[in-house]
């Protein structure tokens, strides 16, 4: 039998708030067994960007990383999120230790190409080393990712943290059985986007094409949804989607996402 | 016999020089054996404090860390400079792994008596990990520290990148031959502090003490070598004092420090 690996990725109105977010790591730091935890750096970025008089160009909806950007992730993501998380979690005996995918060239990533759209330096994983992470966590530490990765030739990259999450947990599930956890400030997929208690228990591949096909999953949502869907055929045993407290409470609401019912 | 271990201390005019700290870590890469990089952030906190305007109260001649330095330098130290060297060396082939001593509980530091003077959260290092330390670097990796530790329960600490490199050399000498290499942008311990030809080609505890008397050593220099000899009294088998291309010509000038000439 595999061991479990659970891999949790935290955003989404979690990073922002220090009441929730030391409930996050504190439910992260009870997790037995193998674990990893990833992170983006939400609003914090902009509001130091603000303050630096780094903006960011948006096309189509989406952030373009500049030099500037690069620069300004680096310094929130890697540094004052990923440390002040790390220091925390310590602080809670969780033996924590916080990296980027340039870190032992652990996520090796691709510029993603410049047409149609330049983003800039944003990467899409190429490769996550499974031999290294075994080697940190047989070390027992526990692995902190922030969404920054490199292309191995000197480059950094900012890479979306949900995408990272997924890829660690299927590259992993090789060796692993793996749990991944979308943990943000709702309870999970929801039926009314305006009833928080309508949240979906479970969605299956078939379910998934049918929600998808009706509309009936918000924009936000889609991406986790096609990350989840990913990682699951590559392997991941089940994917949870919901807020903090379904880490500690095998009971709590949550969205559980599966290939097939059994 | 004991396998050598490297620690390279960078600072000193070398970080914030782009073509100097290019080729200061290209010679680190070629290093062969396990070795360890320290670095602080010199100058470009500074910088970048200037424009989020955090200004740093200084107390006879020495900084304070209050909270908004900490901030800015966990961003600068930890994030930008730390990630962009582990970017650089891996694009060099060196399996860089960037570093706190928060990272894996690595360092721990007490933080610093508040009387007579209150310095902030600055640290004064209490253990180093040699275990952890060993585990990384039996997984091919190569740490690079930047100047920042924790105190195990929560708070990430300022402490001197000098002294990082010291302790930990300190530490890793039971296990490893260590030598630990200060580089900056002197040739050494200078005779004259005008001409920097004047490079002293070793130094041991008697002509140390005896340049002391006579106040013969320029002030920065002090604590260095302090660092240095209470490293060499704690089993650290020699010290170079000196600029990037001793770590890669043998034939380059460089202070060698010494407890006693053989």
């Amino acid at each position: 039998m595999k061991p479990h690996l659970q891999i949790v990725k935290i955003g989404g109105g979690v990073l922002e708030d220090t009441e929730k977010l030391s409930a996050a790591l504190h439910a992260f730091a009870q997790l037995e067994g193998a674990k990893i935890l990833v992170h983006g750096g939400g609003k914090l970025a902009t509001d130091f960007g603000h303050k630096l008089g780094i903006t960011s160009q948006m096309i189509e909806g989406r952030r373009v990383t500049n030099e500037e950007s690069l620069v300004l992730i680096t310094m929130v993501y890697a540094g004052l999120v990923n440390k002040k998380m790390v220091a925390q979690l310590q602080g809670m005996r969780c033996n924590a230790i916080g990296l980027t995918g340039a870190d032992a060239n652990l996520i090796k990533a691709t510029i993603r190409p410049k047409h149609p759209i330049d983003f800039g330096f944003v990467g899409d994983v190429a490769r996550v080393d499974v031999a290294g992470i075994e080697g940190v966590l047989n070390l027992r530490m526990t692995p902190v990712f922030c969404a920054i990765t490199h292309d191995a030739a000197g480059q950094l990259l900012n890479t979306n943290a949900d995408t990272i999450a997924a890829e660690i947990a299927a590259a992993m599930s090789d060796q692993y059985d793996t749990t991944l956890f979308y943990c943000f400030d709702k309870k999970g997929v929801l039926n009314d986007i305006n009833d928080e208690h309508s949240v979906i228990e479970s969605i299956d591949e078939t379910r998934y094409v049918q929600l998808k096909k009706e509309q009936r999953i918000a924009q936000g949502m889609l991406p986790k949804l096609a990350n989840s869907f990913n990682a699951l055929h590559r392997g991941v045993t089940r994917v949870c989607i919901g807020s903090v407290p379904m880490l500690s409470d095998t009971q709590y609401p949550r969205t559980t996402l599966f290939l097939h019912h059994e």
